[in-house]
């Protein structure tokens, strides 16, 4: 989601008090008693007459727009650049938004909305239903908490740094730093690992079950390197890894040392887009006991836009099978288990392999993906 | 959160168009070069005039208001509901919300929001630094998909159903489907387990290193039955439960048949206040080889408010100490990782005790908890 993003060099405490802006969101759903339309009218406008002193108390101008028949509708500018809206919904969804700039009085602001929940409480005594008041949306600040998930759920991550941040000729290359997982690594947008993740590591290689000692690994992407890390300690013969983008650095805790170098004691790390490396693997005959596809996910759907992904997960399904040794396995992360519609759609195209293959899924909780992935 | 809450029985396709609040969020951030208060006046000017036509093409009525010296801030009314607000910072930073309710025309709200985003594209050519765009609120829906963190962070949950809710003698007792994670046990607002949490039961009875064969163990709370179904798996000698409020029906992943019966081969459900329970095995010098206390987490914070539930902690572990035998072990629950304060001052609280305890703790990702926990 980020365009031309340049490589950030804002600190917080240039931000104060200009660009940070928080959304502070408050839900109150009446009893179906009192949502019926006959007797909204008659409330709505008493409850708005209730809350006036509210809204008087803190100085805020008051503006009713005409909603065009879709309750009531009203908003409140005052000091410091706070703005609320506050709709009244016919059928007893009252709704509350306030939005206020970085460097207000926290308290204050607090004081208002819990004022504001006290009086509504008051007013519409024994009729409310649920009363939810969201944690605010930080918009505009340097350290962006929120990436959704792959089946579009909001998420705020506990991100308290922007360690890194490129564009590389394949993709957009973030690092941000999480207080409980570590540092993180987002490709265009994406979650993709965070030093928290050995479970994903653990997953794609097998979840402990495989036998690599004196085997060979083709590892595909992976640059990340915990796949490396873990595959080395565990003497195969020879590892071979094709990756574009490496990421040496930032995430030691799941690399260790294995990309500092391009060579190790047994494996190899070709810095190539790995297709015209598979296929010349393929011409030349050379196979492999493990290939460990670590690319890309499944694509999130299967609309049309996202033909070309498919394609090229088509592609190197085809190649790997092609490299791979008969009785070799073939690992690879699915996508969150909630997307059926594109798993399904996956499962069918390994049932259409030319070459007949088994295979079998594991859902494994990834700590920084919050969400379940099979694999 | 929620307060005097009915058992609700609406279905979604009552509410279809009536309360459903949508909120999209997007935010534009301007590279440093836009942000000089000097050319910000004539930049915020040229590109209100720009926008105006998408406004006007899509019938919405715009309202500027009077920032008090914070900004551009203009609303718009449009058809359907709809409600907008547009917010330009002297410092770079554009904010744009939609309100829309249930029902509207989906394809048409993405399409308002594209048109916008490519306009503002094309006025800032060049100096868009990030632009983001966050999954709609839902709000007022029926099914409440918003558990916060125990630190406070937003997260969206893959809640379809709400499968049951009651207010006992003691708590709010809510069970939510999650796609994902089955069946959620939520008590007074906080996500207490889900039947895809066996992390958590494994975690709190000693990660599998323990050997309960032939051991007395006493467990504390535990209504979900995720902990003595595991227990008795075990073969012990004998397991007590202390519990008030027990879910057979809707954990059937978590707790098997074990609380079908209070009474089993090798355990014993009371269904009572733990604390005079405990008090009686003091005095009478009952004592166990494991406690395992899954009453409540550790307080969020330190703050004077939660006193109370630190003083109960503390009850229950000096409580639960006096019951182990010399040698036995007390298994519980932390809190979410980043809340190092109150961490650190139960660490205290545990130096403290009577009776010297050696303690360890473990980092455990709980897959519905979607924060990490130390046990």
């Amino acid at each position: 989601m980020f365009l031309r993003k340049t490589y950030c060099t804002f600190k917080l405490s240039v931000l104060k008090g200009i660009v940070f802006v928080f959304g502070l969101n408050y839900t109150f759903k009446l009893n179906e008693s009192v949502c019926c339309p006959s007797l909204c009218l008659a409330d709505v406008s008493a409850t708005v007459r209730g809350l006036q002193s509210i809204f008087q108390e803190q100085e805020m101008t008051e503006n009713v727009h005409d909603s065009e028949g879709h309750g009531y509708l009203a908003t409140f500018v005052g000091k410091n650049g706070r703005f609320a809206i506050l709709r009244m919904h016919s059928h007893g969804l009252v709704t509350f938004d306030l939005q206020c700039l970085e460097g207000d009085d926290v308290a204050q602001v607090d004081n208002l909305l819990n004022a504001l929940e006290k009086k509504l409480k008051a007013l519409l005594d024994g009729n409310i239903q649920r009363i939810k008041r969201l944690p605010a949306l930080m918009r505009g600040s340097d350290v962006d908490r929120y990436w959704p998930t792959a089946d579009g759920r909001l998420m705020e991550y506990d991100i308290d740094e922007a360690v890194y941040e490129k564009d590389s000729a394949y993709q957009n290359i973030k690092i941000l730093h999480s207080r409980q997982f570590g540092n993180m690594l987002i490709l265009n947008g994406d979650v993709n690992l965070a030093e928290s993740d050995l479970p994903y590591t653990q997953a794609i290689m097998g979840s402990g079950k495989e036998h690599y000692a004196g085997k060979e690994v083709l590892i595909l992407g992976g640059g990340d390197g915990g796949i490396l890390h873990e595959a080395v300690k565990l003497k195969p013969k020879m590892i071979t890894m094709l990756v574009i983008d490496g990421c040496r650095k930032h995430m030691r805790k799941t690399c260790g040392n294995v990309l500092d170098n391009l060579k190790g004691d047994c494996y190899e790390i070709l810095v190539q887009d790995c297709v015209p490396v598979l296929k010349k693997f393929a011409e030349q005959g050379r196979t492999f006991d493990y290939v460990i596809n670590d690319l890309t996910a499944v694509p999130i759907s299967t609309a049309p836009e996202e033909d070309s992904t498919w394609e090229f997960l088509r592609l190197i399904l085809d190649l790997s099978i092609r490299v791979l040794r008969p009785g070799g396995k073939y690992f690879t992360q699915g996508n969150c288990v909630n997307l059926t519609d594109a798993l399904s759609e996956y499962e069918k195209l390994l049932c259409r392999l030319s070459c007949k293959v088994d295979f079998s899924k594991e859902m494994v909780c990834v700590p920084s993906y919050m969400e379940l992935y099979p694999f």
